[in-house]
């Protein structure tokens, strides 16, 4: 299943004079303060962000799954629903694979789809979070942190094996998530448990390739719900600090306490060249894994302004590796991933808006009504007419998700999967 | 210190080909889609929010209050302030008291005052928070619901007083905020305390003029730490039954635990027509009292969404009383409520735009990612021009916050005033 | 597998001594108190709590399960094991069956089963959260609150067998649980989908045997992640006022929003007479079921303390359904379930410890310090031995844990189910 | 005012009886389990925690603040009152000043004072976070993170007039607490006042004393309510090490989001050797300085847990400064200080009641129920007669509070010092 430039062409032309008077307008607009309006259209075009692989089934809760119809069930078929968003988006050029639900068995097979579909590996995520059949360890009590030198080494070996596959795929950099930590007061030695993560972090980094990155991702709580090991960024830094130069920190959206200031976190991080990557998602509650933007769009649009002045102002940091975590579980995974890049865009455009000279100017005054004027003005801005024109200058569809409903693809899909097929992992 | 219509025009004057162009532009835009700008610009324009006398003034925390230069030291310059907020915004037609920070001493006087300034008097404010000097009992453990019947009859006749004042000033409403609670458990017996409150309410609802419709506030903590005796929408609506037809509940934005769905609370009780007044602010953390839709923007579009659901389709709800509830500890306060009402027309703008046909469809058809996209698609628009014209059209200023800094009032204001002035109540 | 009196005897005559001295001395400590203490043992003795059916085997996360040797497989084992937990602890002398995963095949001989541990059957709990295999709609986007008359027809009729069911074991209350709601704002219409709601209970209401009794369970979030219909206590008390005077709210600890003051909710319902039913755990993010009493013995003991005080206080509020719904992820769950039931008897004792006439005055006299020392004085009791007397008259464990240990029950168990069973529903 | 040692052995006769009675029912039993109880009770008798000298007045909130009769209104009247505390409890044998609230008139005479109470000078506390009448500039727009270079040199020199003040007293520490931060997104540039912060913290760090620490607090909001530029134990800990390693981060019980997992953060720092400080008090809902141990009585203990662990574990860690940082609203603060302690010794007690040795082995066997009851049964032990003991052994009153009342000090102190007085800094 694959979307021709064709019929992206044939969706585009009927939006296109509305789309031209908006573009216009807003081109107009934005001139007249002296923004650059077409540079801007290159950043947008530039963005690209990776799908992981187990976003392309329909996920759940403990309570349950709703399966949705045409469901991708091999690595083959995700790839070429990542092809499709990347079709019409233009903005999703890359894949994350998680092992061992995503291990390719014809590498070259494998590598030929993504590259005929203008995609890239990024970065590779291990899994010590569940038990896989016929494996010798169980990560029940933890791996990488276990109190059990058997458990360490087998988490310890399996992320190296990832860094193996991700390197016959082209990928640059590890993600590793650990869900060790403890349900219950008194079930973990929290120095224990930390000291072992860092050995075991480090043991792992030793793999690392010249080239790589290491992220060490934090979350504070489920699937343990009393602590968990890497439970901060403090902690998260604090570890990769220990590893070394090419390890970073990565920042989920949804892994905060309640109220937590995200957007200062990431500043922080930045500053000190430690912010390697970034998992989008939305959330009101915990972890909740929503569509990006469907739930606290100015938090997302604050948080991309810290982003934007870092990759202005932090050369000690590297270039970010961005991502969806997203869990779909009463969408169709597709269009929610497309309203989620959508959202992604919105914001990256909306930061790159904001007049940082008359911030810092403002901030200097102490003016806070003018800094808050100055981020308002250019979230307020209407921009999905400078989103479109970057999609269609890379030629995707000026309404990716219309295009994706008036040509049928999930019908198509069906057709093609079957209805009740299951993504692998899920 | 009075701001002139001539003022304002010339103002105006320079400001008007760029909001004309962007204007002429919304409503073609927004026409091509069916919706009814004049109609829309006249909701606008009849919206009006109160401006609560206590605002005018820098508040504080805690831990100290920084003062702002000129703020107003009695109820003649607060009002004095509210006209010229509402000059320039003509959307805050209103002024809230606080008795018995902002007794009037010549009613006339004060009455005239704001007539020529065309100002309403909204809702009254009851304080049973804090001892006044000279009072006989203490409202250190409770007024209300206090164990000492001497205490709860102090503040009942309080509230019956500030009843009385508000007659006298043409008000319809009063507004019942409990600090009531406690701080240790045991301190306070629940159902004791409950049942105490809900007669003291009883007993001042008794006094209510026929015409006069009365408040119940609710929040989850603070001042005191523990609990509070009406804690939230639920308590606050047994007890609003339990009054009677008059008594309704009131939502202040910053009163609710973390992560509460304000929107569906304001829905429910509007639904059961028991939804009296709404308290306008924001906030991170809790008690806040932010500038509004300086946090949250879309959560106040969500709620203004319910309320324009509901203003339209719920003829048992009666029309709310709206108020700004704010703390204005860094900005100049007359600045941070301009912005706080851009924020409010905005919200309300952008949820006039709501498709509610083509979103009840969507969701009979569990439609999901199209009910996102039509509150996204209406979020998304930029209102600002259309919230312009609403103003315009009534005499007030395109640009007020701009206006307010050309015009340089607060200069003035200093000059007029002195600088070191305080609040009354601050 | 059953254990024998004689099991349980011979476990105890070397605990014997111990508790005997470490009884006599808080029995004179007390005394000299005046506190009645055959009385409160009578009272422990005689606090049974229910145990639900899917307890019994490992319950797990969205990021997997890990199972537990030796579980139940069926109904009859699941049975036996409460039987094996009551013969322990002489306080878990009711079942908790949910439907579908636990209908009887044999109801005679499930009964005898039943009856010969001791066993009652209490309230009987609907499941419209999952699609069973075969069913004619889906709950994917609700059940009773459903847009679809078809959907909430299915699921009231679902209700309806499940009382039928009840009623053939001599149970006496359907808990109703909703999982219906919105991951996205727009996705519902709140006041649509909570008119269906209370129109669906009313349906089901109908069909309640004339002894019996509704139970309306409230959550603010998940399985859904921006709304659910019954979110907060006031819902549920509104619903279940609309419903009539069989139906009650039931409070889980687990549903809350953070910091939430539930000793405040369970209080203000007993005081209504509105409180049926009372799911315990515990939980330090969300709703983590994780055992009670582990996070927060505390608050616990304040709850208890306002369920003493009602049961006393509140003749118009019925007598309660206590169940433990918690989830057994990590530990064996008849641990797990003893460790929960001393917790639960532990918070008891002390809350009925506690000097009301005392407590009454230092309230009346605003005596802060003394009212919590009258409360800190109760909790600080150790009372295992009060408790472990209350068991051992009525011929259970002084030790339970120790006991289930000593005999090798798990062992036993694994013996006769082997390891790799799966409790169904689970 | 001045209690003696008569008035208390005269307390503590008629109270002596009972003490034996349960002390030695407690004695035998903690015997049983190999506890040596004569070196626990000189590890409690050793335990001094400090009493800040703005502690002894009663607090308020933004809303008001009640007063309490008899309040200390200077330097000398807060250490005798400390004196009296300290002579009832032989447990607060410090004071903890806040300059420039408390700044000595004649240190000779303070000091000697000091002295004759049993009393040290502990941590001196700094105050960039209020304007002091006079001074140059202001802090409303933060202190050692202001943009303004000449404000932030004032809040050093400030701080390093501080450290004058404490050398003089022989304090050997100073605590800074910034409430530096934003209230609005844009206000702050958050590089640049962390980048300002940790310079201006290097340059007071150049003025510490060989045999000094200096502790940086955290706090997540308040009183400024967007962001704070120390936000957490990351960022304290990351400033303390660029500061270098007389610079340690300080922990405040109430200054976390809702649900952190404190106990792991103590753990990280003091297994990092940088844990320097401790503020205690308890919260339910944000930073409500509540009595120590009044709502989270086993969060307590869990911390207590941990410092007991690391006390015994780390030696890289040294010795912390222990503070009571609670607002006094509603109680007499001696009272509420009283039973503070009480319940830091009553936490502190049970921690060390726990099996280390069999904790590990059931950490090491996974064995989760186990670990929990190691914990529970140290948490349930009653151990107020082994606390009492440790007071008696130094003097102290067996029921400090009991004692208070019948000596009837507050009376005395109203009578000496009259009903209106404030405490400087109130």
């Amino acid at each position: 299943m694959k979307i021709s430039k064709d019929q992206i062409a044939e969706s585009n032309q009927k939006e296109q004079n509305n789309h031209r008077v908006q573009f216009e307008f807003l081109e107009d607009q934005l001139s007249r303060k002296n923004v650059h309006v077409a540079e801007l259209i290159q950043k947008l075009a530039d963005f690209q962000v990776a799908i992981p692989s187990w976003a392309l089934g329909a996920g759940g809760t403990r309570f349950g799954r709703f399966s949705y119809y045409g469901e991708p069930s091999n690595l083959t078929q995700k790839i070429e629903d990542v092809g499709i968003i990347h079709m019409l988006t233009r903005t999703a050029g890359a894949i994350s694979l998680h092992i061992p639900w995503d291990v390719p068995e014809d590498y070259t097979a494998v590598k030929e789809l993504a590259r005929s579909l203008d995609l890239k590996f990024d970065a590779v995520n291990s899994n010590t979070f569940q038990d896989q059949k016929g494996s010798r360890e169980s990560y029940k009590f933890g791996s990488l942190s276990n109190v059990s030198q058997a458990v360490r080494e087998q988490a310890i070996a399996h992320n190296k094996e990832v860094i193996g596959i991700g390197e016959k795929l082209g990928s640059k950099s590890l993600t590793v998530w650990l869900a060790d930590g403890s349900s219950f007061p008194g079930q973990n030695n929290f120095q224990t448990a930390l000291h072992h993560t860092e050995n075991s972090l480090k043991e792992i980094y030793k793999s690392l390739p010249i080239d790589w990155k290491m992220f060490i991702e934090y979350k504070p709580y489920e699937p343990n719900f009393y602590s968990t090991v890497i439970q901060d960024w403090g902690t998260s830094f604090m570890l990769a600090n220990a590893c070394g130069e090419k390890a970073y920190s990565l920042v989920d959206l949804g892994h905060h306490l309640p109220n937590t200031n995200i957007e200062q976190i990431v500043s922080t991080l930045m500053w000190k060249g430690k912010l390697g990557g970034f998992h989008f998602n939305d959330s009101k509650f915990g972890d909740d894994d929503l569509t990006v933007g469907s739930i606290k769009p100015y938090a997302l649009f604050l948080i991309f302004n810290e982003l934007v002045y870092g990759m202005e102002n932090n050369p000690q940091n590297p270039d970010l590796a961005w991502m969806i975590d997203a869990s779909h579980n009463i969408k169709d995974p597709i269009e929610d991933l497309i309203q989620s890049l959508e959202a992604i865009q919105e914001a990256y455009a909306k930061a790159l808006l904001v007049d940082q000279v008359a911030l810092k100017l403002a901030q200097q005054e102490n003016d806070v009504t003018q800094c808050q004027e100055i981020l308002q003005g250019a979230y307020r801005t209407d921009v999905r007419s400078l989103i479109q024109m970057a999609r269609v200058q890379k030629g995707g569809a000026i309404h990716p998700l219309k295009a994706y409903r008036e040509l049928a693809i999930r019908k198509k899909l069906i057709e093609e999967r079957g209805k009740h097929t299951i993504a692998t992992g899920l």
